[in-house]
């Protein structure tokens, strides 16, 4: 039996042969198998960290609330929220000590956000309250304009004041819980009712082209802005980066407004909003179009996005292309004309937010790659593609990684076979963000933090892990002088930290 | 812009400094793209393969029919069954003439079956028609015995005569029906009924505990595994490795017999199918008991294991422990036992069969290395380890990958999120097999290929991916002169594809 053995022994000691008893074969065996197990553990985000003496102590009371969750419901697997929809369990979040104190953690920055889905259907239907809303209710959508006078734009019933339908209806609740709706994919029964890709994806789209005339109005756009930042301060973020389609603004007067002003005006609020609240350390922008059209619509795009740079270079970080990446155009089409605006502009890319393995909408990862973005929007696919994954490693591409968006838009149902793990096991470079968390009722970022925590990374991962993600965030920002707010969260961080030991969280 | 794209060019054609035209940028960037993904294409099993003319002709046929069903699915989702229960739709894949062509196609050897998990539940109910059969309905369960007179062993309520019983039924269908549904896990909802892994564990364990008195009789184990034999040889196969707990047989005259007479039934069961189908191959026994008692315990199967191997040394391929990983012990539990038998007997693991990331059950990927396993059985998890996976590479440990196995049993809803999608991008040595087919009602190998071709790798792999399958189920298999096997696997295939292309298959 010696034979087999003295191989390891040879790797482990040199080349002296000796004669194992079993026990030394056993424990040979055994010092393999952690060696395995250690070197990957050595790959993950933050293992190379160290940890102050307080943070071992939070970390001991932080792990005690983990594996509590997680060995209970390793033995009452009924109970595993995360291997169901998000809907089905986004109320009992809240009685998660564990989530309740990611909820208080320094989390850095969000950068993987959509302008008008921020915030949740309460909110939105607060929105529906101000003044000169007309509504009108067609057959299978509805629109809003504000307006002083009944708009002149088409209507298939007619369009009425939204104060004077309220009042009319029946019952001002029910109106209202029926109205907000349609200002949410929350619903009863998520797994039914979005019975594929294409079906979810078409109610997310509605709810961006019925809101239009709501968030497009001046003072609303504004408005929610400076409320998205307030929850993101809020979620213990300290900076973010919008993509904004960048809509046409208008106004009562019946101006109208263009992309560069849309653009200026987001600049505006974040002035405002810093000034109300100086601890916020800022945002900036991603000029992030659909990807529909053809090269000379693109042409257009990156001409608006050169604009926009020159006009507001601090505020401006880069471009991309957004909307269901299946049923859109894949990067390739429009090469040459990313090819030509790269040297200018900086790109973050949606690529690889698809199921289907080998189609244009994987193969946009190979673009995103070619075309040097600086980060890539999901990146779920590429689990699939080793060489792509080198690549992204080797040039220090960041995974912008949504898996509670993942998994409402129906790439995922069980969060634990989520690509992250493996992002994570294999040390790419990954953030952890939300993509549009109010159409899920779900915070900025702390529910994609507490899901990837406890649903989707290793047994082992830990409080290096959580800070390794939130310092990642500041790392992989567009900030281009990042020492102050590296040194603000590490600030924040120990507060955060002492505030644990002492249970006063 | 010519600055960022010399980089390229200095990659692909040395160091000579060129200004670009645009056109030429993007060219490059095309061309690293293709680069890129061809890289990639280069690493999928049979890759390397070339194709004889008759073969180029038959994966057109092949491709068109595997592109029909994506294309459309593509568009149309909410008809893509492999994102569906495997009962949803198990009804429509003979539907598919691609199937159908599988079905006919060379598949080489069958690596992970389980002994009484590979008949459909209409098979098993035959057998409840024989003679002298008893049967005891209890509570929970229901206990088969055959035996000359009222068995004596106990029964919750009483031992009747099954035929008897049968005939007393006021409807025999029914009856039947009724009874069928102990014999399989297929159900209507089936994602409601089996909401979690331990529920549709526990039916299918369950399955095995109802069974058993009908199973270890010996004549009905005879026929039983004549009967897999000519399942196997049907769905063209041309030879199998069994595992089995090798349970006690018994006869009608009170006589019991132990493992090792079990391991010789099948043996001789096997002679006596060889010669009724002198093309058939063979099969070799792998011992799998299950994975629970002490160190003592283990001993003991070890021993008997060793037994085995002394006496049938042709037959016996070597060792295994089977159950629910996370509920089972784990391997490292058994280390030294295991260790010491490790240079006599080969090993099968069974490792990582779980969505547990950073467990014991996830674990048992390391020991099972560690101990030297010829093959893994399942290594669901192993994509979650980097460094265990670059360690299966490197000592050509081949994946017995069961997909529609880990759906049915609660791994995995979608199937593109199979980790099969990833070993077999990484080039991964790969074995497809069907672990329990019986219980979901699929053949022994022909769904499993479906199912890994259209819906779990890219939509660029084709022929030379279903023959290196094949092939790799040989090359990994426990036979000991592959020569002569693969040479009539060649003949097969040679003949296989001359009907695809004169249409006659």
């Amino acid at each position: 039996m010696a034979g087999k053995w003295t191989v390891f022994v040879g790797t482990l000691i040199g080349s002296v042969i000796i004669v194992l008893s079993e026990n030394a074969a056993t424990e040979i065996a055994l010092r393999r198998r952690q060696i395995l197990l250690q070197k990957e553990l050595d790959m993950m985000p933050g293992s190379g960290m160290v940890l102050s003496d307080s943070e071992l102590k939070a970390n001991e009371i932080i792990m005690n609330m983990k594996l509590k969750e997680l060995d209970f419901c390793f033995m009452n697997p009924q109970y595993f929220n995360f291997s169901k929809h998000f809907f089905d369990y986004n109320n009992e979040v809240n009685k998660s000590e564990l989530f309740k104190l990611i909820q208080k953690m320094p989390k850095g920055a969000m950068l993987h956000a959509h302008d008008t889905g921020m915030l949740n259907a309460d909110y939105v239907l607060k929105l529906t309250y101000w003044d000169n809303l007309y509504v009108c209710f067609n057959n299978n959508n509805t629109n809003f304009k504000f307006s002083k006078n009944q708009p002149n734009t088409a209507c298939e019933t007619k369009w009425q004041l939204m104060k004077e339908v309220r009042n009319a209806s029946e019952n001002v609740e029910k109106f209202d819980n029926d109205l907000k709706k349609i200002f949410t994919l929350v619903i009863d029964n998520p797994k039914d009712v979005y019975s594929d890709i294409n079906t979810v994806w078409s109610k997310f789209q509605q709810y961006f082209i019925n809101t239009d005339g709501l968030f497009t109005y001046k003072p609303v756009w504004e408005q929610y802005f400076y409320d998205t930042l307030k929850a993101a301060r809020q979620d213990n973020i300290m900076y973010i980066e919008i993509r904004s389609v960048l809509p046409a603004l208008y106004d009562l007067h019946g101006n109208v407004f263009d992309s560069v002003f849309t653009a200026q005006s987001y600049r505006d609020i974040l002035d405002k909003f810093i000034t109300d609240y100086p601890d916020f350390f800022g945002a900036k922008l991603i000029y992030a179009p659909l990807r529909l059209g053809n090269r000379e619509t693109i042409k257009e795009h990156l001409s608006i996005a050169s604009e926009i740079k020159e006009k507001l270079p601090k505020f401006f970080a880069g471009f991309d292309l957004v909307g269901q990446e299946d049923l859109g155009k894949p990067l390739k089409d429009f090469l040459p004309e990313l090819i030509d605006a790269s040297d200018e502009i900086n790109y973050f890319f949606h690529a690889g937010e698809t199921n289907w393995f080998g189609t244009n909408s994987d193969e946009n990862l190979a673009d995103a790659i070619v075309l040097g973005a600086k980060r890539i929007g999901h990146g779920y696919a590429l689990i699939k593609h080793p060489v792509l994954m080198e690549e992204v490693k080797k040039n220090n591409i960041a995974l912008e990684v949504n898996v509670i968006s993942n998994k409402v838009l129906k790439l995922i149902e069980d969060s634990r076979n989520h690509p992250l793990a493996s992002f994570l096991a294999n040390g790419l470079p990954v953030v952890l963000s939300s993509d549009d968390p109010g159409l899920w009722d779900a915070e900025p970022l702390s529910h994609d933090f507490y899901v990837t925590f406890v649903g989707v990374a290793s047994k082992h991962a830990d409080l290096r892990l959580l800070k390794k993600l939130a310092l990642n965030s500041l790392y992989y920002s567009s900030i281009s002088n990042k020492d102050r707010i590296v040194h603000e969260f590490n600030i924040r961080w120990t507060k955060f930290i002492d505030d644990i030991v002492r249970g006063k969280w």
